[in-house]
């Protein structure tokens, strides 16, 4: 599929700038042993962390506040075989300062199925890594014939 | 987000159905003690297996052949904030008897990047979960008034 993993690695900038354009991510933690991944809308902190917002009793907060998670953003096109993938890596955390929280509440992401009670999660970005998925004619680095 | 984690739980048959309808889902795995996610097309073989079809040397096989992985896809439209999500678990391997992989020649994933030697890598649905994910006006089951 990608040979020797056929693909440029992303600089920093370039993940965030690129996870910005997409509203849809997914998280990816560890749910009673196992791997979880739960698609879920995010938004960007000024420094690159990932915010999501959830209801205060909610599985995944239970199961992610003061873990470390990996969250995965992409924009794949498989007809034209290419895209990206982004993956911040970091631990993850209820944000409970009020003043955060209240600023959170103005510019963090929206909340796609409101609670009575919710949260903001923080997921620091310890490890940003990015990958230009690279379909067809490239093989090994070298354009291959048509 | 998803206030009790407010979804609907998809049957097997319906995991299987709709991830048969994506091209491209994602892999989650573990690489140097840190989770790895990397999109990948795919393909379900007849039993709901997930079949990717890769370099034999690249680092995406070494780091799950005989490891426990997740394979995830979803839909999700972002505007309507709906969607699902459905993931299969189990242990990844590379497939070794030489009719199998034949078979799988003919019938299995295409590569996007062809390299000179490919394998073909088994997810067995050990574990076949799903959702539907909800958004918008749905609280705890009710419909809220617009």
């Amino acid at each position: 599929m990608y040979p020797n993993d056929g693909f440029r690695e992303l600089k920093r900038h370039e993940c965030l700038r690129l996870m910005a354009e997409v509203p849809v991510g997914r998280i990816v933690y560890t749910l009673r042993a196992l791997p979880a991944v739960l698609p879920v809308n995010f938004s960007l902190d000024g420094d690159g962390a990932v915010l999501l917002r959830t209801s205060a009793t909610s599985e995944l907060v239970r199961a992610i506040d003061g873990a470390v998670v990996a969250f995965e953003a992409d924009d794949v096109d498989a007809g034209r075989q290419s895209g990206w993938s982004v993956v911040v890596t970091g631990p993850a955390g209820v944000v409970t300062d009020p003043a955060e929280h209240e600023r959170l509440v103005r510019t963090g992401p929206v909340s796609w199925a409101p609670a009575p009670q919710e949260v903001f999660v923080r997921i620091e970005p310890e490890l940003v890594t990015g990958r230009e998925l690279v379909g067809g004619r490239t093989l090994y680095g070298v354009d291959l014939p048509a």
